[in-house]
């Protein structure tokens, strides 16, 4: 009998990451390409299913056979249906049957997931949250998703379509505008796009006088690595950029954690990266705007899959739907 | 063989309500008393046993036999140990057995509860919560308090001693100061004392041009029946306090229902009888701060037991661990 593999995607606002992972998590083979918001939905499957036939052709090499496919999408997602409701990141993909096409063209079975709840998935089964049976995860990417998860298991709430979208809590009423059209979401202070945004502003009022944050954003190459390569040698727009995302983090933890009255979060996604940035005023925040909370008790940590939490939680949904084996909830 | 029975109690920041409750959640007699911020552990103590002896004379009328009591309490409780840990309406109550001093006087068990997490359940057992899987709790009092029903039960979290603290969340950073010490607290929008604050300084402001509402200020007599009032009268002060209070609610909700992505809330205690003075301010509020749900989607009711459901809550705790007839989770 061949070994059952499933292939694992996320796919995000910016890469689109595939996998070849079999049914303990080992990644045999990984891909990376560009996706973008600027992607029409006959570019993004184009691209998705070449990747994913790259991986079937590798499946063979390892003796294996493809069960299935897990996909991980940014935004709002119908999973029992496999249709993407709404992408922030990929508006071109509104209300679109991506899993069912998918399928019809790769002739696999095709499972959607919200990439955030992917994440939370991935981290619960062989990632930092393996232990925790309570915890909130956060992605820090173009934008930022989030997830709960609840006595061990991923929190669906109603099946509304969305949950666990802590990026668009309100943190600051009023506050920076959201790719959501609402004021003042997390996601609009922590960010990728809301570092460049802060810096963008930052650049019109004339507050950038010269240095490598002034050249990277005269040259139009402001990304967000930039940004923390520009904090990390002290620029004080780029700490204030990554100030205020601490700030909004550890604020919306001390009301989750209020609320939920838990003490656990697992912090993931790209922007991650730049953790020695903003866990100092992330820790400050939640100091600040915690009292029930005895704070010390507080543990916020980074995502242990790195870039990979995603697609091998969406693989991990894959196999628990497709695999010929039983397997056990995560 | 006698008819089982339990003592219910709601130990607020003003009353103290004591009711003698049978199995299937009849109140058989109802007392109210006067509690209260400046009460010491003896004051509070002495009224509260006295308030229960009333309740076991009157069991024997009805030819029932008492077999424990539930004690609903505003702020962070203990209830493995029958611990007040901290009440911010009862700050004489610190780290006060309240449980076992009470076992020892009455000589009955005592089981502790925060009240609005007996409000949650009392909702689920025989109230609006019935038949709602998820749904957000809120009481409107002297302070705002929260629970969680999940999956038909009461979220306790980690077991922190606080959870559902949904007064505690900050909706407005830097905002109005709360009991509590932080600032921004929904409980400093929301409240009975918000209420009476908002009024307070917009009196000392200057903004209080006789009428009704100056009257009631100048001589003292301000309380959150007496803003209502005003308010119905179309006072301006009054219906700005008001509306505070339904933006506050609303922005907590939607960033509840999203987060939890679930669409269902009920609001009772003392201060929710201003229902139709905050209600469409809170709407408009959860509709402004919404985006990924659908409002209409979104049941925003009232409390089907009112100042009942504290004390029936903490009653069907007691009769769950102390009846001898085996009942069913809530």
């Amino acid at each position: 009998m061949s070994r059952e593999m499933v292939i694992g995607v996320d796919l995000g606002g910016t890469h689109m990451r595939t996998a070849l992972v079999d049914r303990t998590g080992n990644i045999l083979r990984r891909q990376k390409a560009a996706s973008g918001i600027s992607f029409g939905v006959e570019q993004t499957t184009r691209r998705l299913v070449a990747e994913c036939q790259t991986m079937l052709g590798a499946a063979g090499k390892f003796a294996g056979s493809v069960v299935g496919i897990g996909l991980g999408v940014a935004g709002k997602v119908d999973h029992r249906r496999g249709w993407v409701v709404f992408s922030p990141n990929l508006p071109a993909m509104k209300n679109y049957p991506f899993g069912p096409e998918l399928e019809k063209t790769l002739g696999l079975p095709v499972l959607l997931e919200n990439d955030a709840n992917a994440f939370g998935i991935g981290e619960t089964w062989i990632g930092a949250g393996r232990s925790i049976h309570n915890w909130v995860g956060l992605t820090l990417g173009t934008g930022v998703g989030g997830c709960l998860i609840l006595g061990g298991k991923l929190w669906n709430g109603d099946d509304l379509g969305f949950v666990g979208e802590i990026g668009h809590m309100i943190v600051s009423p009023g506050g920076p505008r959201c790719t959501c059209g609402l004021d003042g979401c997390l996601e609009a202070h922590a960010s990728g796009k809301a570092l460049l945004e802060f810096v963008n502003a930052a650049a019109l009022r004339g507050d950038l006088s010269g240095g490598p944050l002034f050249e990277l954003w005269n040259e139009g190459k402001l990304n967000a690595p930039g940004v923390y390569r520009c904090s990390v040698v002290g620029d004080p727009i780029a700490k204030s950029a990554f100030a205020r995302m601490g700030w909004a983090l550890g604020l919306a933890l001390a009301n989750l954690f209020v609320v939920l009255g838990i003490h656990n979060a697992i912090i993931g996604g790209g922007v991650s990266a730049g953790w020695d940035q903003f866990i100092e005023p992330l820790g400050r925040s939640l100091a600040e705007h915690s009292k029930m909370l005895v704070v010390e008790d507080a543990v916020v940590q980074r995502s242990s899959l790195g870039d990979d939490a995603a697609l091998l939680g969406a693989a991990r949904l894959a196999l628990q739907h497709y695999s010929s084996v039983p397997s056990y909830a995560c």
